[in-house]
């Protein structure tokens, strides 16, 4: 029933603290004969890890993936996969000064009263910094779901602020450190964010995340349903405050003759429900969309209150992402594929004898 | 790991059909010595019930429920409590026409992908009427909470299609129809629905529910935090398509000087954060929207396929809600209640040592 | 995480008390498509329920089971499958006079300390009626186990006090109210727990439970281990003070060179494994023990404590079974079918792909 | 639901191969504010660890202990303790020669046909080398319980093949290589076991586990009672083949006379429940007795089959124990402390309200 553990057939155990000696994690419920290297984890962590362009913390951290257990002669072995990353920049100086107060929009002043302690050192176990691991384990399940079913997972800017980003093409989404898949207007983003950071300020941001080839059947209703465990998921991403499935917040105004896919031979004619239909993949792709707040720490003196509850003003320096949700895309992704290949193993536990259906509307959108 | 149990220490288990001889639930987890009668889970039920105004289904239910185990003497007994609601309008002529063919934006044809099995007795398992369980394990949980902690969980709708609802009072929301904090406004919302009913339509709805003395600390970071345990219990109630905590997705267009809740002696300063940081709350209101797409059941042809994967027409007629998001109202107070109380008692395991810390911050916002 | 749930992926959560309205539980994660009727179930609750002869409580219950869902045109659909069996010989006023006493050998008094209340009813939650929904989950398990494996599931009573009763065949176990495997020894058993009953007193038992046919690859090294999920099991049921796999405690006395079981093409060449290595399923026969306790029930008066504190004598008249376990061997049969097939679907989920290696050894022993 | 972890509310993830980089695990679920640092744990490890006499396997192992994370100014933090063992001794050449073999009484068959993989490396995940994680797990259970309730947690050898070890004193199992309660004894054990050695055979165990000062009140009827997860944990250790609580399979013989336990306001009369009814800890002393199977590494050459299926003979030579039941004294104790540690969480849980009630009797059997 471990808090930190994410998934219930592929389980994802996270430890580790942002200053500490390592992060990590132990991913329980990889089947075996899977080939598996630290490279094959280290792509996906390296688009994540900080110091990749002027738009993201300067922290210095090479995220460099040791592979502890579970993989024998270059392939899994069907036993706990431990991953550590060690922390190599603990400036835990930078924080010195902010050890006696609560930053606004941080988790400092819940983790006081939660736990009774105050690991001032970085935001301790709630920074941004413990999606690393989270990143390494969706290597893993990204890696097995596209050799198993062809599911391709990929996920992209969609806003930053008042930008919308208007979609051209995934492949763009590589060739600029905004993950935006429109390289013609990663000028105007980095002059938007140059301002706003020169502003001592930070922005808000919204990421598309979509699996495609996803097998229809995924999901088990009630109550673990696979957008529920999709939301589950990416609302428990740091500065998350939202969460959609398919044509999300704008179903409210949609009427039923819109909003229920039409289905012919041919396929869907369209994808409101976002691949999932009771709770269970369709065969269409899934489509999530998540907000992500603006960093909480900005170097604007904000009010607060120290430990003795006296007020004070917070500003806070240092090596900070004006912009969370740039970083939060490659998560995103990560924790898409992790809820995926859980979903997977479960469906094949109690599913594996139905013969498959016809018959079968293909996923494609026409 | 089942996937129909809802919670971790507080767990509903939930079971039963649309058509079924019964539906209902296990509810275990609840400390013992706590009141309880089949009055106090009546209450809620009968908020949700079908057939209590003409802008509702007009399925005949007296949603009874009854009390099998875990009370005696009136009172819990720390044992599972199950509790049992018999089907009585078992109508299931109505859905005969539709038995070969899956229906646009319902789980007609994931079940069917999924289980190799057609139950088209009203959706089978998939239906909205498997949410009563739900609002009876609920009663159960909001009891314990408002005892316990004087937690109080309120729910109304917050804007049905295009017609957004401003609060008024949560005094007025059950003196309508349609949970809608502000009387004025039925007759227009009442005229609205009529319409689209005439039209054979249906229209989504956004949903708000609030928890308000929530005590400071509960949340399992990461990966259960409150926020994501909160996302996955609403993402899994039937056609939600969107979950926000606090600003949701206008954290997109926030500044972090702007979405970043000040602190101050007296309280805080603003409730972006929507009363959790870090996964942890904070002594502020819980605040959740939910985006509920339109009722897929319309009495428009649309295209479909059937089981022999030739095209075909689907109307739907029958009794059906033209907008499901009024009736979602209790059921998402309910998940919320559920929510809550299972951190409640996950606090209490790992926490219940913590000399509560000062400073504490007043929930109220200021 | 509900202490009242067996099993991971075929989870059965139990509910009731012995003499509230009704008992029963919900099993979930039984795949689709399987036939299901109550006769199917109605068979081992016959095999298990009171009154079937002299020698085993007369308390009148028909023990009938009904299907309350997940079940529809004769066959599993994959949802949930709540079964209800209605208390109906309630009479609560055979134990009045002890409702103020805390009962040696029952766990009146520690239910007591956990949770505040003091149901007196024939032991409330405690009581060894609880065992009847485990007996019709169990027969789930079994029907799936065998129609999919061929794993055939067994129990007979192996010793009743100080009489050993040797194995001559499974045929005769069902001929007799002992569930002995020797109809000869049948006479002298039943004259010895005669004199037992005349005296007053109660007398303990050993069984022994054989699953046939299980494929080797089942469990989960470490801690899920096949042979660590029976220990739960059986110790889980009331009265069971011991449990033993294969040779057991005869282990400890043994040298490395007789208990290792050697291989040979043709199979084993003995089974002091019983079954499992490394806590998997080696395709031998699976092979368990249990000891359990005379009943607590006599009508022998004994020393004990009231709820004021002062000492008191207790006996307790009323229809009690001499030999609780007797009747626990279909009850234990259930467990082990529960167990096992919790253990399959886990298996099918990690392992579906594997493709099975040789050398394949026989399981049989020769 | 992850397979390689121990306990629902301190759970205990296990991860590591025998010849891998490193073994360790995380603890997640470890209550803030308790003292704890890397000599707390050491202390127990190298109570387990290789090499310490010549009656135990010489492969040469610091088992030193690095705590990555949970840990802050000396005291938990409420996040995952995360412990890491890196393997030093890896001269896994010794098991070359039987990479193409399945050893009798090894679970390396087992492996095979479930994960299609054969790690030879030293039994791989099977080795009783991943024991070391458990005991670092359990001393942290082991401290907090003390420290919370002042329970102790002792374990020593009660029998070694033919050789019953009477019980003298707790204070005399630390002072030998044995864990015997008994240093009268230890030459005659040496000796024993020194002949065993010679003839290149080994020989089992019993071992005895007893917790004092445990609360009444601890364990989830049903199916998780406390002594339904002593059972699961004991008989989830390498090697153990019985478990039993209290007066264990002596109950099958016992009237209930005899083994009902007698209360007075002064105590309990005696003690053959083991300090378990019901499931529920009752304040006795918590007894428990499991069997070891003798070590299955031996140099007595047996019959076998190799990967393509011929018939042929293995001998284990190479740094193995001669009786592993001497090793497993303190794991058990660590396995028996994290059970313990996890019910009393689940009880603060759901019954931190509960008054204590009166009357209590105290534990001692006088």
């Amino acid at each position: 029933m471990s808090g930190s553990t994410l998934g219930k057939l592929f389980c994802v155990t996270n430890f580790g603290e942002s200053h500490g000696p390592a992060i990590g994690c132990v991913v329980d419920g990889c089947p075996p004969g899977m080939g598996l290297s630290a490279e094959d984890i280290q792509h996906d962590l390296d688009r994540r890890k900080p110091g990749t362009s002027r738009h993201v913390t300067q922290r210095r951290e090479s995220d460099t993936v040791e592979i502890l257990s579970g993989v024998f002669d270059g392939k899994t072995t069907g036993a706990p996969i431990a991953l550590l990353i060690r922390n190599e920049d603990q400036r835990s100086k930078d924080y010195g000064n902010i050890a006696n107060t609560f930053r606004p929009g941080h988790a400092d002043y819940t983790y006081w009263q939660k736990y009774g302690i105050r690991d001032w050192r970085g935001g301790g176990r709630s920074s941004a910094r413990l999606t690393a691991p989270t990143v390494a384990a969706g290597a893993i399940a990204r890696k097995w779901l596209r050799e198993q079913y062809g599911v391709v997972i990929r996920g992209h800017l969609a806003q930053m602020g008042e930008k919308e980003i208007p979609f051209v093409s995934w492949d763009e989404v590589e060739q600029n450190p905004f993950f935006a898949p429109n390289n013609a207007m990663v000028p105007e983003l980095a002059a938007y964010l140059d301002a706003i950071r020169k502003e001592k300020d930070s922005v808000g941001a919204k990421v598309r995340v979509v699996a495609h080839n996803v097998p229809p059947g995924w999901g088990e209703p009630l109550y673990d349903r696979l957008d529920a465990d999709i939301a589950h998921a990416m609302m428990g991403l740091n500065a998350v405050k939202g969460v959609e499935i398919g044509a999300g917040f704008k179903s409210v105004t949609q009427r039923g003759s819109l909003h229920g896919d039409e289905l012919t031979p041919e396929g869907f004619l369209s994808n409101h429900a976002g691949g999932i239909l009771g709770g269970i993949s369709s065969g269409q792709d899934i489509e999530v969309a998540i907000a992500i707040k603006p960093t909480s720490s900005i170097a604007i003196a904000r009010r607060s209150v120290d430990l003795s509850g006296a007020p004070v003003q917070v500003a806070t320096t240092g090596r900070h992402d004006p912009c969370v949700g740039i970083r939060a895309t490659p998560v995103a992704e990560a924790l898409l594929a992790i809820v995926l290949m859980d979903h997977a193993l479960r469906h094949r536990a109690q599913n594996a004898d139905v013969v498959t259906p016809t018959p079968r509307i293909p996923g494609d959108v026409s």
